[in-house]
């Protein structure tokens, strides 16, 4: 009996000393889920390809406007023209209201800061304080906050989020794309709307010329080139990466959240019992090939 | 009478509404200091120059003992040799082991993860929640956390932090500098030593290539070159930049960890009414010139 109590000690001990990357090494492949093409970006610069991951979950109507605005080449040919270490680099049309009237899509639309869905989303409660949220978890594979007693969902901004540049007034953006390029901006939540996240190659933004004035002087229009952003599902299939993301609402997923709270590595001395919503990274890989994108 | 009412309500309005930019643009210069230049370091990499200011509040031993590898040349000609996107650039001697016995530095050397001062630290609260630590706040211009009950003060890992790498041992570390680049490593507070942090330069070291295996393979080894590490005090002061950074304990930062915690301007629609001390950049200007390093 004492045996089988330590036997059974062993196994539990076991599973609870799993890290986060022995857990993506035996996630199954049910675990995964293939990024769905007409949801995905991808924005080609001059040292590389950034895939962009759409959440029409929480911005419908950004998500909609462009993809019709990246699809009459608005964003072809614009570069990031507002880059802030640390901060945020911002791109697209420098002077959206120079260029000409796009057909199908608009150059402002109304605001979604927050959706306030009919039925609650499918919500993975980290279930830990956090100073700007009464809840902070993941949805669909989204950095994500949630107001229960509103009933609205709203997406943090993480490092490599994507969300949209406005004016002073709420409904005032609509051309002006920007992705979160050092620490969390959470204060920027419920004040832009989110609507996408980095999939693959921050390295390509963050190797863009930073503006001389780091209060965020638009000044390196014409620099920092965006040589095309294209709808993934209007690029041939041999043109795509066959990338795959975690499931958020799997239980892989789940246990990687609780290994975050408290690495339980050898190297860790020191344990939490905590974790940000934005330090947990959702984990990419390319479908068979298994490479893994994680930190 | 109500006149004055009136007065001294916009009086105390215009006072509540100042942005950080313009608490900075108002500061009096007796909020700003200069850079010690003997508790400073100069990366020199192939794209410009890195400026770090060290911490012997937090870390005597490191300092003292990164500063005498230094000197020796121990940096020179070597690499940042693991880049993980969003997470850190460590660098350094790739293998340590392999050099030459350094004469007065030593290549490892023991843990200062928190430091316990006789007499308390003049540490500047937020005074707000935060999930890793008992107490948040900044301390001489660096972002710290306290723990009143223990006595114990620690660096908080920020964008821009740097610390020393180790093995599983505690005390395994000596030469293995990283900085951090992406979100916020907060679960690796108390499990290394913090030590400095960057003024300036982040775009240099956001240049370097990625390794290969998002892991944190050892693989750009020889990329990456570190040209020199030089203490500020053994440049020809010409050489140096005469950076000052806003003292953490002024009434000017206190004034912006109230603006930063309620953002007030006109393009700000939602206010948090919190702020992580991650996300209180600590002002850095030019001496006279006063270019603003903010965002």
């Amino acid at each position: 009996m004492n045996k089988l109590i330590i036997i059974l000690s062993l196994v539990v001990l076991s599973v609870q000393a799993k890290s986060p990357y022995e857990i993506i090494d035996n996630s199954p492949d049910s675990a995964w889920r293939d990024l769905n093409p007409e949801q995905t970006l991808y924005i080609t610069l001059e040292t590389g390809v950034v895939v962009v991951e759409l959440a029409p979950q929480f911005a419908p109507n950004h998500v909609d406007n462009t993809k019709k605005l990246v699809r009459e080449g608005v964003f072809d040919n614009t570069s990031f023209y507002r880059v802030v270490d640390g901060f945020v680099a911002q791109g697209g049309p420098a002077e959206p209201e120079k260029i000409a009237k796009p057909k199908n899509g608009k150059l402002t639309i109304d605001a979604e800061f927050t959706v306030k869905p009919n039925k609650p989303l499918d919500f993975t409660a980290i279930g830990l304080i956090d100073g700007y949220a009464p809840q902070t978890g993941f949805v669909d594979g989204f950095a994500a906050a949630y107001d229960k007693q509103k009933g609205e969902y709203w997406m943090t901004h993480c490092y490599g989020t994507m969300a949209m540049g406005r004016g002073n007034p709420a409904n005032s953006g609509g051309t002006e794309l920007y992705i979160v390029i050092g620490s969390a901006q959470r204060y920027l939540d419920k004040n832009t709307t989110v609507f996408g996240r980095v999939i693959t190659g921050m390295e390509h933004i963050q190797h863009l010329q930073r503006s001389s004035n780091l209060k965020g002087a638009v000044d390196m229009k014409g620099k920092n080139k965006i040589i095309s952003i294209k709808v993934a599902s209007d690029l041939k299939p041999e043109e795509r990466m066959a990338l795959q993301t975690m499931k958020t609402n799997s239980a892989s997923f789940k246990a990687i959240i609780k290994s975050r709270k408290n690495r339980n590595g050898e190297w860790f001395l020191y344990q939490h019992n905590y974790i940000d919503v934005c330090s947990v990274a959702v984990p990419v890989r390319l479908k068979n090939v298994k490479v893994k994108s994680f930190n």
